[in-house]
């Protein structure tokens, strides 16, 4: 950290550079040596002003962390800045969010992670004219270790998450710089929609941000989404093993395909093909068989649907259950509604910041849902529908537009966000879906609603394998490829039901987002494969 | 459940086998209409002495269930069957695990997972003759509802997990019947290894197992693993929720191959091809660049090798961590090697049954490890190694032999079975890994062994752009094809490092198993793709 190793570091890269531009990408070369030149430019400048200096081993650029020593110094997270924090000298490490001199002084906002905290470098005893300007000089984006002391604040600082607190920067040393120009900057990526047009200010557009979507998931707003989604997944894990659940891990390479051949990718699987499994359902099912009694598991699903809607993707993580009941599939209907109620509670107790900072972007009601939740049959809903006006069959499955109407409907009525339609039609769901016992035409099956979207599609399932059989055939499907799964359900399987929800979907739906992309981490869809 | 109900259920059964027995399968309709014959001549011997059974209403084959009705009827589970509820009549659903007709009498074994109970009828007051019979002929592994009275024992019952009581059967109903010829034996399947041999019985080959795998599953050793291996997982995470760690969710299908191009599945892509992530490396670290700081992820990675060992699969669970350091990796190192030491002792204090269980049929000695973690160097092994008569290059790397026979060395030397190897040769390890800054020849790197096998790799990773850059051109990787993940390092990275676990081997080591498939539910090789 002292100048010698800043001077050192420099020249070491200059030497790699110059063995690189011999090599392929020219290109590469070019930009590497641009930002080598400007470096060498900056470490030239500093060895000049080096001798009227006093402050030049108070700042500089680190080499590289390669692990050379294990320096015992702690580092204080932005976030617990405060003013208990008063009159102490500490070190932070944290990104520059933004920088703005202003005469003999310099202006910083330090950011880490969703938080923010004002640093000030000012000319004086422990500063130099050089230091300042060396700090001013900063790319946004880079990260920095300062040490400063904490000063409280009279007047609240507005603009940071840390109000009653600036940090008075006394050493500032780059542990890693950004690349001055950024391909979005973060602060048109929070914008809300709507405010860019208004007063000509920028918004990101989708593909921009997703094709840079490292810095997109630095904003305030991606950081609030995908920790509240990591709360998902754990609320809905600790719920199920609260219950007695199991968790298993399902193949996703398989040779049969789970829902039919249609949607399905193909691997080529050494000398034959292989599909990837559109679903964990033959394989939850066997676990049921295998007297596992409830299970969940949590992983990617596959579906080769060319249809680029707001709601689909090619690859999601679905949150599956399959869990034996006694004697009727209302009793998994009641699990399952109860885990996504200790979920959307989960949520509101544990990330009240997260759903106010997304809301900030993304403005939307807050989620409502009943307890015990609301169950309609699919007659109801036919008849709600038809009531306000729309023509459609008895057996005939909802349209999303209707879904959407329906959800509309069920608010104004209900006053919930939340509700379970039961008793869909035999015709409209897969062939392990197990018929009415009172009407042929019904069946044991039900959706889950989230502000009138689906999120989970369930059913009691077929656990005997003649009757198995008779629906495969009906269906018109290749029985040889099905033969391991029905075959486990010849020697004693207990009555069951399950479902498959949608992680990015309960994510969105319940911050009342717009798009499922904005709740994958790197989305997959029929026209992007990367990053 | 009367007899109506039975007959009638068999006339709707023998109608559907006719109609069906004109269609495309004549083998399963021959087996099916086998079936249904058996079954009406069961109705019709319970006819026949029905005038003179006054049991008659007291058992039967009920009709499939299909959430006909909501019985209020709670079910006690057999792990619940305890001397506190002696003389209490109750309802049980179990399978029927063994049967004996012993004249007036039919002794049962019911099984329900891993517990099992003694059943016994007797013609008497409250079981008829036919009753008996009709017990007696039912087929193991059918589930069966029965109504008893619990019964203190004086002798202990060895031969099952509940010793101490036995039920008194007055009422049986058959939920769902097993086919008489099962395709594996389970009291075979528990078999120990070796006792089969000596002493004429059978025991069970790994490919009949896998073979009728949900059969297998319901045997008390792989109840216990995979219990075990659920165990595994939610230690892991709720360890790394406990340090701050985020879970994310990265993609699988994607457009260039993480580990180089070696060894990996394609998929066809709508129009073009895509990939299956080998790991989830480069995601999981762009993660870091995006400011997550601490993340982990639970998921399948796929690795298209063509070798049949005890300890590959082509699809397995990684349980990854990567980690923002502040100023050395061996930060990261002691994290997840605590991470493990809680899993190990979460394992030991939580699943001391189920460890018991599996050691019943593999026996193994318990897992041993030191707090903290013993961290040798890659010199310091190769020293030991040489010391027994190993012949090796310093920069060579561990073949399989000498890794088992170092873990032998270090257990020896340490007695422990859980060890880090740090300071890798930079040849042998991936071109996003950090050379040593003192030696060029060897790297920031490390495995992690138990039992003297290998279940994680890891290292610092480079979070210089340029230095990737060359170091990915050292190993003449298409910089084209990870631009968008060499592109997340142009705007500040912080240093960091991670690893990959292996999921099933961590199960198979910690139980002191030989086989990777013993922990894998549907395990997945270049042989085998089904079930």
């Amino acid at each position: 950290m002292t100048k010698e190793n800043v001077q050192g570091a420099g020249e070491e890269e200059q030497q790699a550079q110059s063995k690189k531009a011999l090599k392929k990408q020219q290109k590469e070369a070019e930009k590497a040596a641009k930002k080598a030149e400007k470096q060498a430019k900056l470490a030239a400048e500093q060895q000049e002003t080096d001798e009227d200096d006093f402050a030049k081993d108070r700042y500089g650029i680190c080499p590289m962390v390669q692990s050379q020593q294990k320096l015992d110094r702690a580092l204080v997270r932005v976030q617990d800045l405060t003013p208990e924090k008063a009159e102490q000298q500490i070190w932070v490490r944290a990104r520059i969010h933004t920088s703005r001199a202003k005469g003999k002084q310099c202006f910083l906002v330090l950011r880490h992670q969703q938080f923010t905290v004002q640093a000030l470098l000012a000319v004086g005893e422990r500063a130099s004219k050089q230091m300042v300007k060396f700090a001013a000089n900063l790319t946004k984006e880079s990260i920095i270790d300062v040490e400063a002391v904490v000063k409280k604040v009279e007047q609240k600082i507005e603009s940071c998450s840390q109000q009653d607190v600036e940090l008075h920067v006394e050493r500032i040393f780059v542990i890693s710089q950004s690349e001055a120009r950024l391909p979005l900057q973060l602060e048109d990526a929070v914008r809300p929609e709507g405010e860019g047009d208004e007063e000509g200010r920028a918004t990101v557009n989708q593909d921009t941000r997703l094709d840079n979507r490292v810095i997109d998931l630095r904003t305030t707003t991606s950081q609030a989404i995908f920790r509240l989604q990591s709360g998902v997944c754990q609320l809905f894990r600790d719920t199920l093993i609260n219950k007695g659940f199991v968790e298993i891990q399902t193949p996703k390479i398989i040779s049969a395909a789970s829902e039919g051949g249609a949607n399905v990718f193909t691997v080529s699987y050494f000398k034959t093909s292989a599909y990837l499994a559109q679903s964990p359902q033959l394989y939850k099912q066997m676990c049921i068989c295998a007297d596992f009694d409830k299970v969940f598991c949590v992983g990617p699903v596959f579906r080769a649907e060319d249809s680029n809607t707001h709601r689909h993707l090619t690859e999601f993580v679905g949150l599956d259950i399959e869990m034996a009941f006694n004697y009727h599939y209302h009793e998994v209907i009641d699990s399952i509604t109860d885990t996504m109620v200790q979920i959307f509670k989960g949520l509101r107790d544990r990330f009240p910041t997260e759903i106010q900072t997304v809301n900030k972007q993304y403005p939307s009601e807050p989620f409502k849902f009943l307890e015990p939740t609301l169950r309609l049959e699919y007659k109801e809903a036919v008849a709600m529908l038809k009531a306000a006006g729309v023509e459609m069959g008895d057996e005939e499955d909802l349209s999303t537009p209707n879904e959407k109407l329906l959800g509309r409907l069920v608010k104004e009525k209900y006053d919930t966000d939340f509700y379970v339609l039961d008793k869909y039609p035999l015709a409209v769901r897969p062939f392990y879906t197990m018929p009415d016992p009172n009407n042929p035409k019904y069946s044991n099956s039900y959706d889950m609603f989230m502000r009138g979207e689906e999120i989970l599609s369930g059913a009691q399932r077929i656990h005997d394998a003649q009757l198995l059989t008779e629906r495969a055939m009906h269906h018109s499907i290749d029985l040889e490829k099905i033969k391991a799964y029905i075959d486990s359900f010849r020697y004693g399987a207990p009555p069951h039901a399950g479902g498959g929800i949608g992680l990015e979907r309960v994510t969105m739906l319940y911050l009342g987002l717009h798009n499922v992309r904005q709740t994958s981490m790197f989305p997959r869809d029929p026209k992007r494969l990367t990053p």
